[in-house]
């Protein structure tokens, strides 16, 4: 039992230093020996622990598709208008980025390197995220509480628009996490309402 | 001078398959090798062309930053008021994107791997814009016809927002070049502007 623990603390240490390496050089750039090295492991002790660079962007990014997937459950579940609901989906994605951001990033940007079936499962998530956040998009825009845009625009140009917090945003240095929240759905809800 | 010609043709026809091979894997994990094969050449000739991967990114980045740099002084120039302005600059970025998504894609990706003193020139020419772009958006600020966010944060949203078109569209697929230009600007536009 005790062994199992650690060992699942090591595997945790792993998948930590693998986010920040696919981040620094890319999925593809990075050896199984870079991995090792980061945690201090010989590469043939770091394959007791994992088995493949590929199981660890698996967990990155089904851990990922399933956090999403939940809180869009609790979103269409809460009662509120669909700029509410937007709103608080937008807030979802603003503060993982700013709370988990190398995690989040290894899942946008390195998803395409799952090989199948994982590649048809994660699209497949990903698709059903997707297609239930442009049906409150567009119920928002059929009550007119939205204007008239084309919804898969709106859609990409909404999650897109959070992108540079990876990349940038280092809290507390310049603006707090929720100074730049308020200020991305200031701008964004009222890009969505209709003036 | 005909060979001059063609070898600048040969030139540009290396730094178009470079700038596909960045996107496809990244500029780290490409090859001189793989960019041999890419235009039919042996390594060896390659080098007849080019000297080096870091000179065909650096060819990509600056023409890059000359290419907004160049929107930017025509855009001060012009009469108008700042969203006018700001709508102008929008559309120079959201043009390049879906005109030449692979370049611009380069060039936002991995100038972070050009060296000194390359990676510093590149970073003031970028500091520059982004300098200039805050400029006119504090003055619709100040001005009231923008609503009161924080410049960097808009800044960085407004540029961030249309990083999508890089990976998703395909003009003409599902909605034209000038449809996906409208809907973003609207949304952008009625985002910075005071309700």
């Amino acid at each position: 039992m005790a062994t199992k623990t650690k060992k699942k603390t090591k595997k945790q240490a792993i998948q930590e230093a693998a986010v920040r390496l696919f981040r620094d050089k890319g999925y593809s750039a990075t050896s199984m020996r870079d991995l090792a090295q980061a945690v201090n492991l010989k590469a043939s002790s770091l394959y007791n622990h994992i088995s493949s660079k590929e199981e660890i962007l698996k967990n990155i990014c089904f851990e990922n598709a399933h956090r999403f997937l939940e809180g869009m459950k609790k979103v269409e579940a809460m009662p509120g208008t669909p700029a509410e609901k937007v709103e608080a989906l937008l807030r979802l994605h603003i503060r993982t980025a700013t709370g988990d951001a190398a995690s989040v990033m290894a899942f946008n940007d390195e998803w395409r390197h799952l090989t199948e079936p994982l590649f048809s499962e994660f699209t497949a998530l990903r698709k059903d995220y997707e297609g239930r956040f442009l049906k409150i998009l567009k119920s928002g825009m059929q009550s007119g509480q939205f204007q008239n845009l084309e919804p898969v625009v709106a859609l990409h140009t909404i999650f897109s628009s959070i992108r540079w917090l990876y990349d940038w945003f280092q809290p507390g240095k310049e603006l707090t996490a929720s100074e730049v929240e308020e200020n991305i759905i200031n701008m964004l809800m009222e890009g969505l309402k209709k003036g």
